[in-house]
């Protein structure tokens, strides 16, 4: 543990410490077995050493300028009120998920994305609710906590409301109400990083109506809480993956869990939302959209690793003065520098709500969905750039083995300058980024995390001015004969 | 004429004198006729009109701060320094446009491209030429001119350069060098507004080895300058169009010529590069990059009237509420939201040469590539949502007719709110702006004007950091042990 | 008039002929004003001589055996039994538009689809209905007449049905029901060539409710019936074209009309449905899916010329060998041959009903759609090859203008093999075909004709075998322990 | 060991013939291991149990119609002479396929592939080049023996020919001709179901000049051959996979292998071309060709598994009426009902070439073609329908857990008539057919298998008849003035 820069005493946890916070009672379940320590765990420790790359960040020299933020804490709990803000934690996002070879850590992202969406809502919310949320904020950053976000509710009957469905089941709702909080049952589903991170907070998952207040819920309570149980998904597993074979996917690891909640008693301390029915869309968008910006900030060094995959398939394959594959390449490019110019215009043309900056929600959806929907054929342009070796390399066994090894090598070997080896191992990271499950998790990630794109579709219409847009139309249409067109 | 607000003397042409200035020996062509004056021409009236709005903006209380700079002429002669220069300027030519219906005014626009460009290589030509580029960049400004660039030759056979040619057609040469100056001789293609400028400006169109020394020529001379003959293009033209069914192309054109340089005498100072074939790229290039900034502005109406025309045909058919048309509308605004955001952003990112702002020149071609590669799909859904009517909707006559037309108009109501006559106008709109020669028009320039999609791809691939991406996809790959990933 | 060659007697009208039967008391309106006759008419004489062109076929050696049918009738009235009998009949309306030059003559092609649709449903429509069916179709058949068909409705509300709108005009009806026949009034919308048709057909344009009786009619009436009046479109008009410029649509053209029937009179014997609101959905499906056949088959010459106008723009361009042209011609190619492969599949594939041979309906929506989906594409990658010049070519006019016109011409060569001249006319024939208010015409037919991209889609849905898919898919995912899978 | 129907003593082996066939002398290695028996070898034994489906086919009754041909032997080996002998072994390839879930068997089709190209080749190749491959296909045929095909050369420096590599192990060669046979050196890459076929062939990559006249070289050797290593890929490994969780890859696998010949010997009589230099490029196409006809048979389960996957996705997740659903799914119906209307078409355009019905290859490479270019997308559609439970499901175990198990499985309920344990079946279904290494594997396949997209594309250039479609193009110009156009 060490002081913050201003000597105010914020915290930055090392990786040990937070590696040591997630051995308590937390009841975690793995292909149906009880996990008793998630950081030892064959398969989730991948996890949790993932997520430690946070921690270790803002003790490197570094980074610390950017993981670090102007009160000594880490800059995640730092509230953006402005452009740069937002820029700063758009680059610490980017950084960390680049020095996470393309796969987010999100132990604060999200966790963040929730608190600011929390601090833009509390005019609405009022007391006691507002300040709660300044004493759990205060409580996250100062204690430096990994945090989860469970708002995906498993939702049943997709054409029926909370309170309509057939069984009680689709949504988490109150089932008690004490005089010193509340108790809560059912399930979320989707939920990231909760096996390795301190925190859970809970949010609503859409618009409800009145009929649905026991279900317009928000509040945290630690992982270990009892009655919480948190099933993780076996997808992406680590199992007989090995480094160079797999260099992405090997030794790191997301983990998402279906969260059950068996009658978990909240404080009321904690409790940030209870009843507020026609507020529980509003806080469900507005954390979403926080949530967004990080996710298209968090895109960039997958859509760079694929810009730069394109690239070197290209050299080592000998194929880049070839016309298809130079079409395929400023395609690739103009799929990721969109990205990052509409990431960037995003936080330029924020507003301030509350005090906190709120990026454009209309070029976030967009950015977001023009990432979601190219996503496939940017696998596939890549792809089509390296060959079918992607899936029929030989192992780096074969490559090293005494009697055929040498000879398989020079085989493998086409662009001068590059090794049979080290052709091998770009194709294979390739194949690891593009065709297999981390791919796949990607790609399913593309469409569905943060929003599916029909959301964001909506979204956009939604945002856009249209009035403005008709009114042009109108006066070329005639319909309007003043001289000059409307502004 | 006037005085600017810091009473410096800058010069604002009105519309008339506009006008009166291309009465003058200019040799014009409209279908084999000579054309005596295009002020009066049926058909080339138009553009004139169309032209002349630039005046009129800038003698208008609502465009005044837009249309003049900070010394006091027309902002186009302002030489942007900073985001914000380009951003002004970029905002005028975007409300030029919008005034001009969506088609641009390009009579300044264009010229102080080129007078960018020029000044912005000072330092390269040396002198005398850097000195004759100021002093001809003073007398435009200090006149208040309007201006066309002719740049692309019409190139013969694609695969041989300049001097390569089997005849000496292909590209315009000095066939002369004078103590006074030079002599020209070929022709020049695609010249918009040649027939309503003052003055022609002449750019190389490609870089050029020594051998074509020749051809490595930049000058300009006024439009009425003996041995120049504009032979303009019938294409987009007026014959009877009506402002109801055509509200957008009846009254309003632009003129591109094919531009005959029949030995023209260029004078010493009017010479700007006069063999220096090294250059002959980079001026050509630099000339297009400004360009592709105006262009990326001046599209930006066009994409804002498809999202209109799309939302506004929803709502007169009655079809607001349709699933595949709230689609197609939220491809039309992301469509046109990421031109606009990338062009800003662009801009935002520019690096200054010279004393002059240039956009960044990946972002901008990003910008042109995506929306030239859009737009036909642009039109296809707004054809879509608009219906068949488009191509089948009874004259204005009839829905005027005293025996049948008010049931006709009756029976042309959709949607409540809406006459039969609304919706007709609205429709009528549309099939100008996609459906018939104005449309095609925007279509051809779109792929073409500026430079064509693959020079945009080849651009893009040029000026993005290819060793930078293939770093970070090497050190995925394990090719460089280095712990963190390279910057 | 001639004789079969089976000697039947069988009546193939000669053009002449099909000329001087549209001098009838016909009402026609264009622009407002009453037209003499159509066969004289600046404008709408050019429809009339591009439908004649459907009698000198049969009447022209070339053709004969593929117009004529074989009971020596047009074949067009020859009412399929087979895959044999669809696919002569795909081959001569493809044959009968490439002479069009694209632009199909329809006068026949559509009122057999209509034929067709309703042979096929007189076992459904009982007597007397059935027998006037065969009656009329013999009537048309023996006199070889020029049909069009009135379907679609102006709609009014696009939510309401057709006894729910709010005034009665939104979809045609029956007001009157006499001993001797039927009273109706209302307007058709999109009526192709019936200005210069003999009989019009019509029918419903959807599915109805019992409430909706009056609305559920189906007849047949001579054009120039009392009470009829046709309203011209003024779209796709020949003013000022001329043929070098614009060889596709100079001097031809189809017309659309807003049908007014304004308590037209229908004897008995000409009334197929009336009150039948439970087979109106059946009937305007059946005639949709013929007519979606004819459409496939018609669009082969404009498929055909742009592969054509693409692979010949990068001959006279000099750019067969840029790869970026090459893969946009595999493109067009592609585009063009699964069309025609899925129409003559779908030919082979189809059922017999009541004696009528159907194409699979599958396949023909599948065929439409991808071919509406792609047309604006097709048109891109076109314009892409052919250059700007296809917006800024210089006249005709100019390029034999005596003073400067070889200059000119030489100065339009590109490839070698091609003068100036020749070059011009292949860009203005794309011109034409692509970029003006004819290519617009193809675009919105594309989207809108013979049923919309959505109504397609619906279909598609409709007619696939999804419960064999989802036994497959259930079997995969183990749902369905049988060792091998469903068939 | 049977006999044929029609009692000429054709042999069809068992599976267990098969299996006890692959335990010979064979040196194959897996992740630098030898394997002993590919028989029972952990994670090759899927493969070879997946391979053996073939032969139980042949002796099902539900199947022994398709399975065997008109001769008694397996229909792989029967010669096709017409478009229905194409369709029946379109429709064996589809129907093993669709038993093999998804995943091709490969044995005998690809081995026929190369048999068929060598048949259709034999008046080129002479004697006694034409007797051998006689006298090979009777021997396969005779003994049911499954073959695969080594094609791909590991190829070097892709803008060198074979003869002007750098060194010698870029393409395999001859290094040794003896008067009983030729010695062979080099490696091929991409060999499918090598380790368990009982032949291997041998086939050019491409056309050759006279200085690769040394690597014109086809011949078949068995498997068990001294000098033949087959280095097994490593990719689609089974290791961890269980049933209900990977359905479809769980059980089942394709190998691929780099083939090193370590000096083979090959006996004259197996040596089907040697240095007939000018004939390897029609061989290597010859084959190809056949190749794709399979592969465009085979892709069909997976297009139908695609739909079905979607539509049951659809149904579970109660998404049936989604607008946005529908959309997708009718983009996926057409997706392969295209494919399937093709390859039919393609078989029924076939012509016969020295007895051998080849089918269209324009209309195989375009279904390819587009196959491969649609798959991408194709995923990303059924994915989307899922959902994210895709990649965040939990376990089998989980569901089955005494503790939680019944309460995780109906909170996975969404539709009504689904179980959560069933809905977790299909999306588990789904996930392993798209997002994981069985949807890579298909993903690299369809881009490169049997020919690249770009190898495609130049086909589809080659194959159409772009003289026709320029002639059309020509006479619409008005440059051929015939009254009709050419045909």
């Amino acid at each position: 543990m060490e002081r913050g820069a201003d000597g105010a005493g914020a915290r930055l946890r090392t990786a040990a410490e937070y590696r040591a916070s997630l051995r308590d009672g937390r009841r975690v379940y793995y292909r149906g077995q009880a996990v008793k320590d998630v950081t030892t765990h064959p398969v989730l420790a991948h996890a949790v050493d993932h997520a430690a790359l946070d921690y270790e960040m803002a003790h490197d020299e570094r980074y610390r300028a950017l993981a670090v933020g102007p009160g000594g804490h880490s800059r995640y709990f730092h509230v953006p009120q402005d452009a740069e803000g937002l820029l700063a934690r758009s680059a610490l996002i980017e950084a960390s998920t680049r020095a996470g070879k393309t796969l987010v850590l999100l132990i604060k992202e999200i966790g963040t994305d929730a608190l600011l969406a929390l601090l833009a809502m509390r005019a609405q919310l009022g007391e006691p609710y507002a300040a709660r949320i300044d004493a759990y904020y205060e409580h996250c950053r100062e204690n430096d906590l990994a945090m989860c976000v469970a708002q995906t509710d498993v939702k049943g009957d997709r054409s029926l409301g909370p309170s309509q469905q057939p069984n009680d089941t689709a949504y988490l709702r109150i089932v008690e109400r004490r005089p010193d909080g509340i108790v809560v049952r059912g399930a979320k589903t989707h939920t990231s990083v909760s096996i390795n991170a301190n925190e859970l907070m809970v949010l609503p998952t859409r618009a409800m109506t009145e009929a649905d207040a026991d279900y317009a819920v928000a509040f945290a309570v630690p992982v270990d809480t009892p009655g919480l149980r948190l099933v993780a998904s076996p997808y992406l597993a680590t199992d007989g993956k090995r480094e160079p074979e797999h260099p992405l996917s090997a030794g790191r690891k997301m983990v998402e869990t279906t969260t059950l909640f068996e009658d978990v008693f909240v404080p009321s301390e904690r409790v940030f939302m209870d009843g507020r029915h026609e507020l529980a869309g509003a806080l469900a968008r507005g954390f979403v959209e926080f949530h967004r910006f990080t996710a298209i900030s968090y895109k960039l060094p997958l859509v760079d690793a694929l810009v730069g995959a394109g690239l070197l398939a290209a050299r080592v394959n000998g194929l880049e003065r070839a016309g298809h594959v130079r079409d395929k390449l400023s395609w690739l490019i103009a799929y990721a520098e969109t990205l990052r110019a509409m990431t960037h215009h995003a936080a330029g043309r924020c507003r301030v709500i509350d005090g906190v900056a709120v990026p454009d929600t209309l070029l976030v959806n967009i950015a977001k969905l023009q990432f979601a929907q190219g996503l496939h054929t940017a696998f596939q342009h890549v792809q089509d750039i390296s060959g079918g070796l992607l899936a029929t390399y030989p192992a780096i066994e074969d490559l090293e083995h005494p009697e055929y090894g040498a000879a398989l090598s020079r085989y493998m070997e086409a662009a001068p300058g590059f090794s049979g080896g080290e052709r091998m191992r770009v194709l294979s990271m390739i194949s690891d980024l593009t065709t297999g499950d981390y791919g796949g998790y990607q790609a399913v990630l593309a469409i569905h995390a943060e929003g599916s794109i029909e959301a964001e579709k909506l979204t956009i219409l939604a945002q856009y001015d249209r009035d403005g847009a008709m009114r042009y139309a109108s006066w070329l249409a005639g319909l309007d004969d003043a001289p000059w067109p409307p502004s």
